[in-house]
């Protein structure tokens, strides 16, 4: 029992100094004019995808950047720089989630350039990631219909936590027996402030509510 | 800095321990006669859905146990119920894996009766569960099409460590780009000696094979 109460001790800590850390450099961000995006999603849901259709629609003066925190692959980083995005990799190397030290490293790297938008693409994790404030100042989420509308009862921290959750994957509507009002529901039980876009990466549809949310979070810091 | 290395050694005493009483665990329950079957995946790949499929294909004189390993909700362990086996629920409460002191706990629960199997519904997360032995016989994963081809090359450890991948979800065939054999080439690369099953648990396609395969590992225990 010692050994599990020491362990909460050190976690505590932890969550401590990243609070302060993410509240340091959220404030640095917006200082400069820079919108952070924390993005998380299951692995698969469509976080790439989601992230290729916004850098592709955002205005030619808006400068963005990618901070990739894949756990042991360059496959988005990769993608992102053919879409012509400065991407940066963190590799977390079996880490299960992004906390704000590691996006001030990230950052660091960016750094001497004035970004309108940093997109982090954390790891495939629903679970992990919503435990650590990474100092970005949106948190979007992805569910895909593949995955179910059970998961706000599974993941509740996750859907508790961010301000904008994307339903991707219209696409697949007639294989799955995914209902979209029990999911809607669900998550506003538990998060009435958030703001929902079912779209689909793949066909473009419903992508045009999310991009105006997101240029709406934009206008404030540019 | 220090505070890091102190997370490590912690994380390190707690593996140790771990470790220890998962292969305690594993004697035991191989010498009441039951196999133990961890089974991990990303929400919503059909975890559920595979051991309700397993479940009813079993031979009568199989008796069966789930452990339903869910953070916030009796979803799953309910619908186990429901189907006719007995279930029990561990409420990780936002932990996001299951160790060895965790089943343990849970099988205290069906102890004085003996299983042929025992089913770990771990929780969905491709990263943590990973890492902390359950005490598991077999451990099983599943990638469903519409998380796509490349999840090998994110989630390493957790391909490198399973004895079987079900592949699920094949009736999405058709609106996927996944690549069968791309995978297939990815993991193997990862851990030659996986057993892999693409299948359907929606349509029943392909379950026999995975089916045939867990009733040989079941054989050496009956």
């Amino acid at each position: 029992m010692s050994r599990e109460i020491r362990l909460i001790e050190v976690k505590e800590e932890i969550f401590g100094d990243n609070r302060e850390t993410a509240a340091r450099l959220r404030r640095e961000l917006a200082g400069r004019g820079t919108l952070m995006l924390n993005l998380m999603a299951s692995p698969g849901a469509g976080k790439t995808s989601l992230i290729l259709r916004t850098l592709a629609a955002l205005p030619d003066a808006c400068k963005a950047a990618v901070i990739e925190a894949d756990i042991d692959s360059l496959v988005d980083a990769e993608t992102v720089s053919r879409a012509g995005t400065e991407a940066v990799q963190l590799r977390t190397g079996g880490f299960c989630h992004v906390d704000a030290a590691m996006t001030e490293q990230a950052l660091a790297v960016l750094q001497g350039r004035d970004y309108d938008l940093v997109i982090l693409e954390n790891v495939g994790n629903l679970v992990c990631p919503a435990e650590f404030d990474t100092g970005a100042h949106l948190n979007v989420m992805i569910l895909s219909l593949p995955e179910g509308d059970d998961k706000p009862l599974k993941y509740p921290l996750m859907f508790s936590l961010c301000d904008a959750l994307i339903v991707n994957k219209l696409d697949y509507r007639e294989l799955t027996d995914f209902d979209l009002d029990k999911m809607r529901q669900r998550v506003l039980r538990l998060n009435p402030k958030i703001a929902i876009f079912p779209l689909s990466c793949r066909s473009g549809e419903g992508l045009r509510a999310w991009l105006d949310w997101l240029f709406e979070h934009l206008k404030p810091l540019t």
